[in-house]
């Protein structure tokens, strides 16, 4: 947690309204802050079904390899989160951590420890004590809450500067449910599959596999559409609860991903994650800008998708941005290193509205003052058309700044 | 240019000698830089060879497509580079330029424009005003030399601390012959195929196609093998010239690449090479710490290659080495996200001598005083074995300091 919030943090908190079947608290288990809430404690109504997406590294976290054997049943009672620590990369040790961790849930939660889902974020290579959670998860039991959200959203921070939520209220068949979300970022961050951490919640009744399918189609264009410095986490998970209590109130169990009556509940989904994911990119390691980059006329939405990757991934591209120089020379180098379908005299770029590059070379018109000022702006629009076909794609991250390397030059020691 | 020389630069320049059939001279043509030379001007008897590699960029500067065009002949009679601008994305004013400059070049230097070689480094997409060259490359030619070598390296310089050069003596059969290097960097420089600008210079008498075939070659494991940030110019030039005077003190004429008279040459060769690759990486913008990453036990060398490279530019491990902190668990995560077969549970990692990961977790054995001291030297190894097969690279980078993202912050405006 950084005592300086990002200037990108958003103006309002959402005000966030119960989810029917869930409870949760927070906790501080020493595990690497002092002084500050570090574990999340959550606990589902039977029933609860859960989806999920992880990290795609080779090298998953002992947390992520758990959830993925959770998820094969689809069934969730409880959910752990810890920061300071990822348990990643430590071998045996980190495996008996993790089974240890759902004993001491199940046992403070009464429920089964297969399902118990966890999720941990921090240090990798440190072994996590999982006695630490002995005491504190039986006594968190006792005060489960259903509105301190905020607080919820707090205790995953690590070198986040704000918590990160969202709500919907949306019609399943014609009854109102709701969806909450948190998450967490703040570096490592890249697709493959998301940022770091993410939990959305809510009471509409979803059977897994559709939940899965919903979860594995929103994540494409928001949180996969996401970088902060192209590194991917040992430890990204996004999981997906539906405890399925709005049945009570009339709404209809939803059993297959193609029923109409799902189409208010994806799209609102899909803008939950999109603002989730919006808001890592805003809280970005070091983040003085937003960077929204927008690339129209590739041969396909994937060629589209790898160009906008190469240029949000730019350490050149992202230190002018922090500089305020709208230097699309820069933005033409990542193009041309992108390994895509990419013609140069049919290339031109904008910064806002302003056209600077046109058919390879200097827009003719293009006023320097005017993107100057426009580069002054928190938020940068970049679009680059290639002239090629219709593939589209936008992906979003942040500046480079000194305040990324300060964090990252000095987090572990 | 820097006011502050890297404090990984050489500690000696070496002494240059000239090489026979090479004259050359810089000048001063205002381009972008004041008080300073910016053009460096190279002249070669008739007869002289030459050979290239030249970026992968999809949209390559204006010159490097000229020296295309002049390589499939391979034949050189001079040579101009000029820092402050680098021809590219100019379109067709660009592609004018180069015809123009190469015009010029030809008129003063008594040659066809179709044997001038020609390279740009500096500020993309800016208009090169070809005729700023006419009277200076006519001045120019009137006063060639064979000796001053630093002043040819300094020519070439943009953000670079300090001129980069190299020479060896080596035997063509049994007649010693002179093989002399400058390189520029220091920033977009990834693989793709090398640094910006580099020119290699022999009075050995060897055909273009063999020369060809030895840059080539030699390029993979030097100039292919180091990356600063990742980004790859526009402009990325490697010539290997060769004069053939050599062959009237007797040296063999090369026609075949597998002539064996031509070992140690290329031993020698690709000894040059990797020396004005390691001065690029210990150029880095804003390095403080030269970082040699070696891969062992890789499925295969390509891979060990992009496992290496995905160490190479994580941001987070590339700070985190400028923080002087050996954390393995970001290495751990490169290794992850490259995408290529790794075993989470055979990985080991050593800092230097500094065993500090094995078998999936922390060493039981590591010193973190050890590996904090170790730390603290200009040159780090970073050695990681995958336990998998017998394929093992090694990647040449540096750290990500506060100072390259005040470099490429302000480097335009």
């Amino acid at each position: 947690m950084s005592s300086t919030i990002s200037p990108l943090a958003p103006k309002i908190v959402p005000d966030m309204p119960p989810v029917p079947g869930v409870g949760f608290t927070t906790a501080a288990a020493g595990i690497r802050y002092q002084g500050r809430t570090d574990v999340l404690v959550m606990s589902f109504v039977p029933g609860t079904t859960v989806a999920g997406v992880t990290t795609r590294s080779l090298c998953p976290s002992a947390p992520v390899e758990w959830c993925r054997e959770v998820l094969k049943k689809g069934k969730a009672r409880a959910l752990v989160v810890n920061s300071g620590n990822a348990n990643a990369f430590t071998g045996k040790t980190g495996r008996e951590s993790t089974r240890l961790t759902a004993q001491i849930a199940a046992a403070a939660l009464l429920c089964k420890s297969s399902e118990v889902l966890l999720a941990s974020t921090g240090v990798i290579g440190e072994p996590l004590d999982a006695t630490k959670f002995d005491g504190v998860l039986t006594e968190a039991a006792g005060r489960l809450i259903d509105w301190a959200w905020i607080d919820a959203a707090r205790a995953i921070m690590t070198t986040d500067t704000f918590p990160k939520l969202a709500t919907a209220q949306v019609l399943l068949g014609d009854v109102p449910v709701t969806i909450n979300g948190i998450a967490k970022g703040a570096g490592m961050i890249a697709p493959d599959m998301a940022t770091m951490l993410s939990f959305v919640f809510t009471d509409a009744p979803i059977a897994a596999d559709v939940l899965q399918k919903l979860l594995s189609k929103g994540v494409k264009n928001t949180f996969n559409a996401v970088t902060i410095d192209g590194d991917t986490s040992t430890s990204d998970t996004l999981l997906l609860f539906a405890t399925g209590v709005a049945k009570s109130r009339g709404a209809p169990v939803i059993k297959d991903a193609a029923d109409p009556r799902l189409t208010a509940f994806r799209r609102a989904l899909e803008d939950l994650l999109a603002d989730l994911a919006e808001q890592v990119a805003r809280d970005g390691e070091g983040a003085r800008k937003l960077l929204r980059i927008q690339v129209n006329g590739a041969v396909s939405k994937k060629s589209a998708r790898r160009i906008a990757m190469s240029i949000a991934n730019s350490p050149l591209v992202k230190t002018a941005v922090a500089g305020e120089d709208a230097n699309w020379g820069r933005v033409v180098m990542a193009v041309g290193k992108a390994g895509e379908p990419a013609d140069r005299d049919l290339l031109s770029i904008s910064f806002g509205d302003i056209r600077v590059a046109h058919d390879g070379a200097r827009d003719p018109d293009y006023d320097e003052a005017a993107v100057s000022a426009y580069m002054k702006n928190d938020v940068v629009d970049l679009t680059v058309d290639l002239g090629l076909g219709r593939g589209s794609d936008r992906v979003l991250t942040c500046d480079l700044t000194k305040e990324y390397v300060t964090i990252n030059g000095d987090y572990r020691s």
